[in-house]
Parts: structure tokens; C-alpha cells; sequence
């Protein structure tokens, strides 16, 4: 089994990333229900909703309405996105959300520009301004985002040297300012990764930063999802972000149809990491339920597998 | 990049895996149009239509018509699909078809009472006789299918021990009958696969066919089709069955949306290749093309990724 990870960590992006793209809108109930399902599944970290400008987003409008209609349960913690100051604030005013520093950092100025009105160079003072900001809530800073790790659909092939920059930006920061590393993730925006150009960048990452836990958030946008999620097995990864149910995607990814580009689906995941003898911490029955419940929430079939084809433990007997 | 193989051959199976498992009936024309898009990409080989019996799979009942239809381009090989003598004759009845000796077995008799009505030792006294018809054509035993060789929905588990051992049984047949060895198929008929267990079972027939060319059969049923296909490019794997826009799947391994558990997707797994450097000798775009026809025909959203996103060599640019 040569270096693939005894455990894996998900955390699961699903209610933000699927109820964020959709045009329709979905009652606070069943948006609360599905994510009150993926709690009792043994997910440990749930994106819950975006605190982001309703203007921009109009979806994550009732963003605290939805933190306060699920029911809480121990040992899960419900996390949101921010993009800026105030839209952490607005996370942290909330009772029982999981609170956190982060860094967000882009590649490209054309993807930067596009979701943050701002250069990477910006992007990277305001993210200094953000680590204050954090400070001041005795938060420590856990997790670094690259974005268009591994290409950009508006600038194209993104150099290694581009990722380099942003993990150095990292290191130099927390070397600095006598901080932990933190978690740093290559986040395949957009869906250019492939297999082996994902394992030469993960070596090279840990290179320029010796001792950091990597993450991946990988998308299934052209159908490498899976690929791309073993070869990282293979590099010793054991924490990725996913989707319940493969819900959600990025509107820039897609030619025809946004719901062709989902994050890597979470239950077909869990699945290859089981059959792999990786231990995941999850009930894979409860996670199916919660992407069937997703799934009629959104009223059409959604792109997880498994969910439609069924685990092998009922079908596997001993002979 | 290791073992990787620099060059992959596709047989394309979408027209035959497609239609023969949709409810609904298609026009001959709309068939033979999408066939004949696909003879357009480089692919060299395609599997048109299954020649069984009219009342068991009343999609096919027009096999012959559609291979009639079809407009023939030079150095592309149109196969059909055959279970018996009968089957056979059929298609070799047919002037342009491709013909060539082919073996069929089980590992489980369970699958194959229901796929054959006949035990797995019955197939393989079945498959003998048909070694004879092949021999009267003057036609090499050229492939050999070991169908359910990951696993059986009916009989659950299959050990490596009966894959080995269908292995044996090729292995000592052309050695009995001074025959060349067939290439040797793997197919994951109802998607137990996943990547180290492949790998595995890859290395073990290996060790018991020396020298025979491996080629792998594999439906992405519970969403590991592309880790598969990957983990089989490391071990050197250059022969693939596949489906344009993922058309197609089994019956008996969906639980509630046949739809759901098709073949790894040609256009997809083709773009893997390109993008790891490996050559197909296949026109991305012609085949993308090919896959939106498929999908207007059977009019509603197939599987298939990249022809929903698009390819990365329009947003690519060198910088």
C-alpha cells in the first residue's frame, strides 16, 4: 500500500458549495435538515454557508438564519466562508461557530479580480490585515488556501513558481511572526489538475515548506476527481475538502451547464478510501442518506456515484 | 512519469453499451450518425451492436440494419458483440465486420447462469466449441474476457484465486493448441474494482500469463473509474474498453438508475492521457463533439465531464 494514510479528514463543503451555485432557491428547513443529516454521519468539520456580500451572493443572504436552524451537535464544528473583515465578524458573532484563522491566496490576477475585486498582491495585504484580525480573537492561523493551484481558466497553465511564491509568502509570514505553519491546501479551482502534475507540485510544496500539513480541495471537473484524489493518496495526503453527493461547483468552470463541475463527491471518496483500508471516521450508510436527502432537496440527480449504485458491503459476502 | 504507457488504445463500446440499455427506442439514423461521428476521431475500433437473441434484448434486434447504415471510413474496425455461434455467424454474415477470436468467462456461476443461463464450466466448454468456429473463419483466438473478475453482485467477493485460475485455463488451452495468447481482459463488470486491488490482481496475472498483453474492461459504478483507469497507466496498462460520454452501464449493478453505473468515459479518460502525455491518436475535440451527439440523442445529461466543461487547451496559454 506503499505511503497512503492510515486516516483521511473530510471536510465537508457541500450545503455551501451546492446551495451557493443553485439558481433555485431551498427553504432554510431543508437546507438545516440536510446538513442536521451529514452531523450524525461522523463528519467532524461542515461548511454550513458563505458570509459574503447577499448583493454578490444572494443565496447565503440568511447565512446566520440557516447557522441558527440546525441542531448542533457535539464534537461537529460548523464552519462558514469569508472573504473579508466583515464577513468574519459576522461568523464570529454567532454562538457555536467554529472560528478559525485563514489565509486566501490566487495565483492569477484575473481569478483574484474576479472573486475578490483585488491583485494577488492586494489579496495578500489584506490577508496580513485578516491575521490581525484574528489576533485579536486569539485564533491561531490554521489554514492557508492556494487558489488556481494548478491552472487558471482565465490565464491558463498556472507556473509551479506561482504556487512557490504563494507557499513562501506563507512560510516567510509565519517565520516572521514566529507562527505555527499552518495547513496549507492546493485548491484545484477550476479543474486543471492532473494525477502526475498534482504529485509534482505536492513534492515541491513540501519542499518550500518542510513540516506543514497539505490539504487538497479538488474539483471533478473534467473528470480527474477520483484520479487526482488516489494520486494524492499515494503522496500521504489525508485531508481534503468535499462534497456531499458531488453538490455544488464554480460557475467559471463550466461551458453549458455549472452543474457539471462539482467538488469531489464525499460518500464516493469515503468509499475508495474504505475499500483502500483507510480508516475515515465515517458511517458511509448515514453519509448516502444525507446525499439522497441532498439530493431530492435539489430535485435532480446529482453526480455522487455510489449513492446510485449502493455500498458493496450488502452485496459482499465471504465464500 | 514511471511505467506509464506512452501510448493508450480505446475500443469504444458507447453506441453498443448505450443503446442496448436505454428503454426507450432511437432511430437507426440518430445510431448510425453517432457511430459515424466517431469513426471521425481516430478511434480504431467500435463496437456497433450486439448480435443475441431479439427477445432478450429487443434493442438490438436491428444489429444487422444499423451495420448496414453506418458509413464505413478506412482503418476504423466496426465489431459487434456475440454470445453463441449463432451471434457469431450473425455478424460474420455481415460484409466489413470485424471478426476475430474471442473467449468469454466467469468467475462466478452465479453471474454467469444469469448473463448465459449456463455455469461457468458449461461457458468455458461453450468457449471451446467456439474456438472451433473461429478456427473454420481461419481467425486467431485474439481476446480473452474475464468477466466479474473484481467482484459479483450476486456471489459477492471474488478471490484472485478464480481470476487465476479463468487465467489458467486460457493460458493452458493455447498452450495445448500451440495458439499465441490472446490479449487478457480484465473486466469490472459490475465495479468492484478499486486501485490496489487492481494493481494487485494486475502484477498475479501477470505472473500467470508471462507475456500475454493485459487490457481492462471497467465501469466507473461507484465513482473510482478514474482512479482505476489511473492506477492501471502506472502499472503499464495501454488497452482500454470505454464509452463515449459515459454511455451505457449494467443493469444489474444500479440500484435505483441504470443510467448511473456506466463505462469509464472515453472523452474523459482520453483527456487523462493527453494531459499525463500519453498519445491516443484520438481528436479530443471530434470526440467531445461525438459525445454531445450522443447526448442530444438520448436527450438528457450523460455522465461525461469534459464535454460539459470543456477542454483546457482553449484556456491554455503559455506565459
Amino acid at each position: 500500500m506503499g505511503n497512503l494514510p492510515k486516516f483521511v479528514e473530510f471536510h465537508e463543503e457541500g450545503p455551501r458549495e451546492g446551495f451557493q451555485i443553485e439558481k433555485r432557491r431551498f427553504s432554510l428547513e431543508d437546507r438545516a435538515k440536510d446538513i442536521d443529516a451529514l452531523s450524525e454521519t461522523g463528519l467532524k468539520r461542515i461548511q454550513v454557508a458563505s458570509f459574503v456580500s447577499p448583493k454578490a451572493v444572494p443565496s447565503m443572504a440568511d447565512a446566520e438564519e440557516l447557522f441558527e436552524a440546525i441542531t448542533r451537535r457535539e464534537g461537529v464544528r460548523y464552519t462558514g466562508v469569508w472573504l473579508n473583515k466583515r464577513g468574519f465578524e459576522r461568523l464570529a458573532a454567532l454562538p457555536g461557530a467554529y472560528l478559525y484563522g485563514k489565509m486566501v491566496l490566487y495565483t492569477t490576477d484575473a481569478f483574484c479580480l474576479m472573486n475578490n475585486n483585488c491583485t494577488t498582491e492586494q489579496m495578500r495585504r489584506n490577508q496580513l490585515d485578516l491575521l490581525g484580525v484574528y489576533d485579536s480573537y486569539g485564533l491561531p492561523l490554521q489554514e492557508a488556501y492556494i487558489l488556481t493551484a494548478f491552472g487558471c481558466n482565465l490565464s491558463g497553465n498556472v507556473r509551479l513558481s506561482a504556487v512557490i511564491d504563494c507557499v513562501r509568502f506563507i512560510v516567510d509570514i509565519c517565520q516572521g511572526q514566529a507562527r505555527p505553519l499552518p495547513n496549507i491546501y492546493l485548491a484545484d479551482t477550476v479543474g486543471w489538475a492532473n494525477p502526475e502534475g498534482l504529485k509534482r507540485r505536492i513534492e515541491a510544496v513540501r519542499e518550500a515548506a518542510p513540516g506543514a500539513r497539505l490539504g487538497l480541495h479538488l474539483h471533478d471537473t473534467r473528470g480527474l476527481g477520483a484520479a487526482n484524489f488516489y494520486a494524492a493518496l499515494q503522496m500521504g495526503i489525508d485531508l481534503f475538502d468535499s462534497s456531499v453527493a458531488g453538490l455544488g461547483g464554480c460557475p467559471f468552470a463550466a461551458l453549458k451547464d455549472s452543474t457539471a463541475a462539482g467538488n469531489i463527491c464525499t460518500e464516493d471518496m469515503v468509499f475508495m478510501c474504505e475499500e483502500l483500508g483507510i480508516k475515515t471516521g465515517i458511517d458511509l450508510d448515514k453519509l448516502i442518506a444525507a446525499a439522497s436527502l441532498a439530493e431530492g432537496v435539489i430535485g435532480r440527480p446529482l453526480p455522487g456515484k455510489i449513492m446510485h449504485s449502493g455500498l458493496l458491503s450488502t452485496l459482499r459476502k465471504t465464500r
